[in-house]
């Protein structure tokens, strides 16, 4: 019995949510790494750790705008028997200090400037005034303060060999900061995985087309590429098919054959009609079907398998359903391909309005959630028709509704994930 | 007086947070308009309303894979006596039904075909059994079907000239599959706001440079650039600058006559040293300064003003300070030109530790929040020393902690802007 024999075009057996999620990531590849610039890098996942090559600060450095002393000098001072010092050096940030510093003597610091060796604290500008006699000028101070004062000692924030960031990381603009202080010109990451989307069905006109009767313009392909964007995938649109197998199923062969595309998602044509060609397809492929019926709504006909290491997704030419089985199944693979973390992120809330549809399998509702007074609310959006193409614009979030002989009420709580 | 005569080097007048954010917001101009490309428009806003150039959908629509009928035929339908219509027509998705349907007769039809316009309903594949005749094929039907029932009618989801994504909405893949299915090929959107950005500091090193005593890594430039470009700006990095107030001043001056650049940034020099040149610039440019001090920390050196219809921000160079200035402050500058809502979103969590440090001003302190049970908690990240390079990498929201005397408790309410 070939591997796909198993499958049958109208006896399918649903697999649960998360075991179809499992098994998907179970056949990814390792990702592919690359070094990009760190201008371009915003949005990427690390490939490996980062570690401080240097303490940080890599010298004792001022945390005020004031003056450099050695404490010991100032421990007598008061109001009523100031200390004076002698001003032998003003120091800037970005410079050495150009003099060592004696007992009696201090010199003018700079917030972030490189502290002299022989000080041990900073007193602030504000604290103190400056009178000139005819030997130069001398710092009057009216207090003592404690050693190791307003100076920030050497790798007091990291020390050297430290992970500052950890391989898997999202890079974002703290953690760009990071990078370009510690040298990272090139930041080593988790190539953007190539996802080629192909959608099938006789109806299908590109966008820039006038309508026809009985035709509609190929929306999915451009929700698809906007998902793939948003979750860090490029993806590389190669068009609409008719729905008939010969075109479509030799283009699939040699996207599954191209080393450049790591990933392959149709949309259409995975239902038990006549024309359902993705159907046929994945009955026949030399790969291995993983799942083809999952338990949920919409896109419970969402198949996926794998080719050699490739894994291809079959989405419902329906956008709702589309819409929700790239959330559930393809964004985790792109995660995963991209060194992140893959799964379903799940947060709890509050159902905001009574649901009263009642499922067999989990339903995963397109809404969105927001917080008020420090809790989070789940609010559906629209009819959730699988087909209802305007429902997804408002969505941050699928609401999880468990099968359910009664309905849930308002105020109960609720999974979602968000998109 | 002129304008600038009211603001001094050491007596700063601070400003509230948010009477310095209404403020930069007074003088931010009209966002310019583009046409973007379906495919590169995620992310970008839309300049004009969005409107259904035709109802959806524009044909009678079928929901399920089955028969399309007349549901006058089948009233009287039931398992004993069983129904037959004579098979006609056979209507995949595409195309036009080829035959009118009359009385006795039915049409096989896909999900998403055109019905025929004499049919008023659809009966599920699965409900049906077809029957092989001398003169043709018939289909039994064993019970009667409402009339419209499966067949979604003209305009059902969206009838002609409905708004369907309005100006100001941020393009997401939702948005894509509308416009797509609308026949926009190219989306008018509100142009990337220009940013550029210019650090200060005789103290700052290229990225690529090696370490010297007293000098650090210019890092500021590439988290500025990392905060604007997640925020949908387009940042043009200008470089850094030593502390001498003429080639930094002769650089800002040309870039506030540059038509392409929309947003001046700064980062360093705004203190009161005796080399914080930005605010040497401040006190004597052209422009008008609207703020040197806000009531707020970190950052509360931070400055703005307006030069003709240009803004330009000196924010700290503090990372810690640098970051938060430019959430505060430049980020909601973004979001108008960018024809977003734009101001500070706040939403309420619970602190999940104590918070004793004492201020009069509102702190701003870097952390994150996420969900437990469905409420919102808000941590604290790191020490909060506005030096502290490492915070920002695990930061994605600022806690609000307002001035209080007493500090707050773990489980109080606070504010969070999410970053």
């Amino acid at each position: 019995m070939s591997d796909n024999e198993q499958f049958s075009r109208f006896r399918r057996k649903a697999v649960k949510v998360e075991d179809a999620l499992e098994s998907i990531l179970s056949y990814i590849p390792k990702a592919k790494h690359e070094q990009l610039p760190l201008d371009q890098a915003l949005g990427s996942t690390l490939s490996e750790d980062v570690k401080a090559p240097h303490p940080i600060p890599h010298f004792r450095r001022s945390g005020y705008d004031g003056y450099a002393v050695i404490s010991q000098d100032l421990k007598d001072a008061s109001k009523e028997r100031p200390v004076y010092l002698k001003l032998v050096d003003d120091i800037p940030c970005g410079e050495v200090p150009g003099k060592k510093l004696e007992s009696g003597q201090t010199a003018r610091i700079m917030t972030g400037a490189m502290a002299p060796d022989e000080s041990d604290s900073v007193i602030m500008l504000e604290a103190t005034e400056q009178e000139e006699r005819d030997d130069g000028t001398y710092v009057k101070f009216t207090k003592p303060i404690p050693s190791v004062k307003n100076i920030t000692s050497i790798g007091e924030e990291t020390s050297e060999g430290e992970v500052l960031l950890r391989e898997g990381t999202t890079i974002n603009p703290g953690a760009m900061a990071v990078l370009s202080s510690l040298g990272y010109v090139q930041v080593p990451v988790y190539k953007k995985p190539k996802i080629a989307v192909l959608s099938t069905g006789t109806e299908l006109l590109e966008v820039d087309e006038p309508l026809e009767p009985g035709k509609i313009r190929n929306s999915n392909t451009y929700m698809l590429a906007g998902q793939i964007q948003a979750n860090g995938g490029e993806p590389v649109l190669i068009g609409k098919f008719p729905d008939e197998v010969g075109p479509a199923k030799a283009k699939i062969q040699s996207l599954l054959e191209d080393p450049e595309i790591d990933v392959i998602v149709t949309t259409g044509g995975v239902s038990v009609g006549d024309y359902d060609i993705m159907t046929d397809i994945f009955l026949n492929w030399e790969g291995k079907t993983l799942f083809n019926k999952v338990q949920m709504r919409p896109g419970s006909v969402t198949t996926a398998g794998v080719f050699k290491d490739k894994l291809m997704f079959g989405l419902s030419g329906n956008p709702g359903a589309c819409y929700v089985g790239f959330e559930l199944f393809v964004k985790p693979a792109i995660e995963r391909l991209s060194g992140r973390e893959a799964g379903h992120v799940k947060k709890t809330a509050f159902l905001e309005q009574d649901y009263t549809k009642l499922n067999a399998f989990p339903r995963f509702v397109r809404g969105y959630f927001d917080e008020k007074d420090g809790q989070l609310w789940a609010h559906p959006v629209g009819l959730d028709m699988s087909s209802a193409l305007l429902s997804m614009k408002d969505t941050n979030a699928l609401i999880v509704i468990p099968p359910t002989k009664t309905g849930l009420k308002a105020g109960d709580q609720v999974d979602v994930i968000p998109v």
